[in-house]
């Protein structure tokens, strides 16, 4: 208890022990070819853009819907469930960080695929507790997996498809877990929307207790700058949700551009549509490059280059050229680049700058 | 550690216990005169309009920048400071959940003057800690209130103005109470626009190591829909918030909006005298009519009816006739009520509205 005004002691201990979570570069200049951090490279329904240019001013001046009535309305026809089993938050960031309050006691620990997003590392510190990766390969057999969880962990984050590696699992084995584990599953949804499959219906289901999917406006509605990430749940575990969120989470204009995005299903459908025949270009591209390609069902792919070309290096050389991919060193990841599907254009720059340093 | 998939046992036992913070309510009717949550009456800059009709799409497609650093840059040259020294949240309310996180230990506790801002004591108690009032009326001397608090205080939040009462404190005193108290002193200067000083230059000043002043968008700037709040503290506090923080906390259109309407620093100006005038004038028609009112500094009063009408009675009747101010019960707040300062027309009608009810 003793605390003293020196900088050290006004800090809580686990946040000066804290690294950050370092997100992909957001470089300014528009002249980057960028393929580091999986947007949309085509922009969101023109109904958004309508919204901004209407925006009624008045709405500003007021504080928004607490509970975005509309919005919830509209996601929970979606996803063919009612308003009370579905959650909105400022990103799915925020929804995490909510989940981490909620369902997590002090003594216990959250879990997630090893590898998957970085963040949930950085989330288990923030909140104090720790983090349990479970090798991805084990997630071919939801019961299997949920066998290897240590005993502490109340949260489980499956990723599908999963990030850094592009990779679906099927509905079935993360039903399969949810049933096995005592804890909250999280599935988390980010890149549903390129996949052949996913666990919504699963959420909606009235026998689900404890699986939570979480969805985000950022990469298939092509809305990563507006920060709105929604779930479905279980109804008394959206509930505590609401009870830990601050008090106007979601802004007002978030709100109207989110609502206006998921009213144009068209658009959204046919982005995907070519982002993924893109991809499907791109992995034949580098496959007969000699590339090892993980086989992707989101708008990134894993890629390992062959000898000739070392993946750290790749990434530098890259970059030089104004061509940003994303690299995570380590011993399951460092070996491949991870990259994001923008347009055709795009991309074939990309396999020009990677024939054009392999000749060097 | 044992779990069961009871709801009971998925939600962790703080948040089961929780009583989430009631925010005033927002009537979708715009025929309602509402003076209940505090929003400015006039619209925001019309800069504001021009960055929503002129927003480059592209911008929803990508993330926003992280760390927001025009906006931050401008806040830093209005605060006098360095950018080093500038935080900015998804509304004041972020950066009260992050400062919980940074500065406050499992078994220390949040301190705040009592009555003020309810939603603290809900900060408190999602962040698991003890929450513990001192008497506002303590905040004359801030060296005695340091003396006044309970030795598990690391984290102390002096509203200024303060809410729901409108009283103004001294920013020497608070200068005076930061140099004893051995914790982190934040001050919400939510309404200091509205005030005759504030203690923004004591934040920014280079000996200061533990003293956090906090704004918002909502009040002065007439952005409640927009959720944006910022804070300017020592380098090393401010450094923990970015450690502790979502990635992409403040989205794209958020930073560009608030952008737009701190470099109109004369349309904000401007629409404070008129409130504040509006304020003079309408606490000398309620002291006309024998109500006692608490001299405010704020865009609010908090005001004790005459013995012929009682406070929550009167937030009924005014209720039913379309005109919501706020009321909060219990011993310290439940003989007045808190009335937003609006437009001179809508005091009027209020003004008009008590006359009616006390005559029947």
């Amino acid at each position: 208890m003793k605390r003293s005004k020196s900088p050290n002691t006004l800090i809580t201990a686990h946040v000066r022990r804290l690294k950050p979570y370092v997100p992909g570069e957001q470089p300014a200049s528009k002249r980057v070819v960028k393929l580091n951090t999986n947007e949309n490279p085509y922009p969101p329904s023109p109904m958004c853009e309508q919204v901004l240019k209407g925006f009624d001013l008045d709405r500003l001046r007021r504080y928004p819907d607490p509970v975005f009535a509309e919005l919830r309305g509209a996601l929970a026809a979606l996803a063919g469930t009612t308003p009370d089993r579905v959650f909105v938050g400022n990103g799915s960031d925020e929804i995490l960080s909510l989940l981490a309050r909620a369902f997590v006691e002090d003594d216990e620990s959250i879990g997630s695929l090893d590898p998957s997003y970085s963040l949930y590392k950085t989330l288990a510190a923030i909140r104090n507790v720790k983090w349990r990766g479970c090798p991805a390969a084990a997630a071919k057999s939801g019961a299997a997996l949920a066998k290897k969880l240590h005993p502490s962990t109340s949260l489980f984050i499956w990723t599908n498809p999963n990030a850094p590696t592009g990779e679906f699992a099927e509905p079935a084995e993360i039903a399969a877990f949810a049933k096995a584990f005592r804890g909250v599953t999280v599935v988390d949804e980010a890149y549903a929307d390129f996949a052949r499959g996913n666990a919504l219906a699963l959420a909606a289901s009235r026998g689900n207790r404890s699986l939570v999917v979480m969805r985000t406006f950022s990469k298939s509605y092509s809305l990563a700058g507006m920060r709105v990430g929604w779930c479905v749940g279980p109804k008394d575990l959206i509930e505590a949700l609401y009870k830990v969120k601050d008090s106007y989470n979601v802004d007002a204009v978030a709100q109207a551009v989110a609502l206006a995005a998921i009213r144009d299903q068209a658009w959204m459908r046919s982005n995907v549509r070519r982002i993924v025949a893109t991809r499907n270009r791109f992995t034949a591209a580098l496959k007969a490059r000699g590339w090892d390609v993980i086989p992707s069902e989101s708008n990134f792919v894993f890629a390992r280059p062959p000898k000739t070309q070392r993946a750290a290096k790749l990434f530098a050389d890259l970059k030089a050229k104004n061509i940003f991919v994303r690299y995570f060193k380590g011993s399951k990841t460092g070996d491949r680049l991870r990259i994001t599907i923008g347009t055709d254009a795009q991309m074939k720059k990309l396999t020009k700058a990677i024939d054009e340093l392999n000749l060097r």
